[in-house]
């Protein structure tokens, strides 16, 4: 029962996607939304009741139309398993996986005679804090890169089938060789998920008077050490050679910053970490997008009492003046009975809305006067 | 002319504070605000007139009362001499400094035959991104921890003198030795540091097309980076061993898990990769105050168009709805049009909300609903 007349985008149905959690539900119900047709696997019937119910298909049923596109996203250790069966069960569907890891699973697929000219591997690069169907989102995609990794069996017309998904649910596509892919993803997520569960390791035998101390910066660096180690034990394991090439650079100039500062006072040493540091700052000027302070905006800081309703006080009162927010952060001191909003606006609007808050009675901070 | 009938609190001056920079101009902003009577020094005459103009204090004039309370905020590698120089140059005063690395600063005091029993080191837990007087807040120390380090000739009288500084200027005071204090703020502090540097450096070498992989987690992992090398040279220098000791530890973990990644396939190897997961899962637990979700809340994600103006509507018509906004964030998806607001509200009042939003024409994504 597949409804051919429904779907006008780009994906034409019927889509199967195998393994209803985070990454296949969310896929679901994005494709459920422009009326494509999708019915769903899972090997766990309550998650697979579970995706239905929220909307991200139906379950598969005898007599069906076969899939003109197969999405397995399953957990890592079984991409390669599974895909194999999934192009031999759907002899003339396109089988693409979403795992965060690429390289592995083609090889596999050749080792194992799989008819790899039917499989094109994919990464979405979206994700959420929670797992499972329940935090699923049409939306997970939009403004993500999704990596396209063709190979050389690739025929164009599958690259441009991918694509068009990638586009419907409004991510980036972003073509690369898995080789490239696994390279890139070591470096801008593995290692850093690594590096974070060492440092925040450190802090199990911290006094209660030191964690005590923690500031935004000890949050930042260690926020994603929280991972579940399940899902990581397997897309490290998966992308062991890369990570462990970008660490073993990690490792000799943290060496070289261990040896500066066991003689701190010897020349050299100031100059050694003061190299580290500034490769840092050079290397953290390459992430595009938002990260510091945008310099097209001004910012002014007011003090916020944590009682309820301030905040959508404050907020109600700039919409009152007329001023366009442009950005908003709210910073929070742990235990303590007062937050600051930092307010991004237009510079040729913050003199007056600066005025305005302080005639409403709102305090800001000096630094932004 | 000191203004002894103006000062009700518990900080009586006058006080003197030497380096008008982000620290010692917010301690003078806010001790002026209570009515202490406060006067600046700089070396740099330009600092010191914006930090008057600013009203962080006086410049100090001959036949003023001899100031009670000194307190040096001056860069790191300059503290111990300027220490020295004040205790010589005010016999009758108490002098403190607010540098972020404390027991080099007392042995070097003692080493040069000062007053100690004059000096007691303090380390206010503050600051910003951006430095200088400039970027003063009276409000900077609110809720923050203020880290005082009595030594053997700190009488009890002088301890509670600083303990006022910290209450007044909204700050808890937190009792340490030096030792303490620089242990602590070496593992909840300049580790981070240092950690992030390293792996911010790691970017140096990348392609365009991985940096363009870069999602939240890296740019939570390197935010501090993008830290001043010149300052933070100085601090590790001055925090060398515990430093070292910290990152001794965290480069034999590191060690283990390469070796684990160059061999994936071995028994064990997985083990020690989940171990350090695991780990870093009970770190990153330790650390008090907001860290990830608030359970106390239901988070509402909205979709919001990066349109002028969108997120003051939304936020007006939420204050409409009259429902407290507990918590807010917003987050960007770098290049796309769209970004998502994800406010916590009291679990009683979500389902409301979203269906208020809902009606007034607002997309809430599936998740949340």
């Amino acid at each position: 029962m597949s409804n051919e007349s429904a779907a006008a985008g780009r994906v034409h149905g019927p889509v199967r996607i195998v393994g209803a959690g985070l990454l296949g539900a969310s896929i679901g119900l994005a494709l459920r939304e422009r009326g494509v047709d999708v019915t769903l696997a899972d090997t766990s019937r309550s998650n697979l009741r579970l995706a239905i119910d929220y909307g991200a298909g139906r379950a598969a049923t005898p007599g069906d139309d076969e899939p003109v596109l197969v999405v397995v996203a399953v957990p890592p250790d079984l991409v390669a398993e599974v895909v194999e069966a999934e192009l031999a069960a759907h002899p003339g569907a396109l089988v693409t996986d979403v795992a965060s890891v690429k390289s592995g699973i083609l090889s596999a697929l050749q080792d194992a005679g799989a008819d790899v000219s039917r499989y094109l591997g994919s990464h979405p690069m979206a994700g959420r804090e929670r797992g499972g169907a329940l935090s699923a989102r049409a939306d997970l995609f939009f403004g993500r890169p999704w990596v396209i990794t063709p190979h050389e069996a690739t025929a164009a017309a599958q690259y441009r089938a991918l694509e068009d998904l990638a586009l419907e649910l409004g991510a980036t596509p972003v073509r690369m060789t898995a080789e490239e892919h696994d390279e890139g993803v070591a470096l801008v997520s593995h290692v850093p998920q690594l590096v974070a569960s060492l440092l925040a390791a450190r802090l199990r035998g911290a006094t209660s008077a030191e964690v005590g101390l923690a500031g935004q910066g000890l949050r930042d660096t260690t926020r994603i050490a929280g991972s579940n180690p399940e899902l990581w034990v397997q897309i490290l394991g998966a992308n062991a050679a890369p990570v462990a090439r970008v660490l073993r650079d990690y490792r000799d100039e943290l060496d070289a910053v261990i040896d500066a500062l066991e003689d701190p006072a010897a020349s050299g040493s100031p100059r050694r970490i003061a190299e580290t540091l500034a490769a840092g700052n050079q290397g953290v000027a390459r992430i595009p997008g938002k990260h510091g302070r945008d310099d097209r905006y001004t910012a002014l800081i007011v003090k916020i009492d944590d009682r309820p309703g301030q905040l959508a006080r404050l907020l109600t009162e700039i919409g009152e003046e007329g001023v366009n927010l442009e950005d908003f952060r709210l910073e929070h001191s742990p235990g303590a009975q007062v937050g600051f909003a930092e307010i991004n606006v237009l510079p040729e609007a913050a003199h007056r809305l600066a005025a305005a808050l302080e005639s409403r009675g709102w305090t800001l901070a000096e630094g932004e006067r």
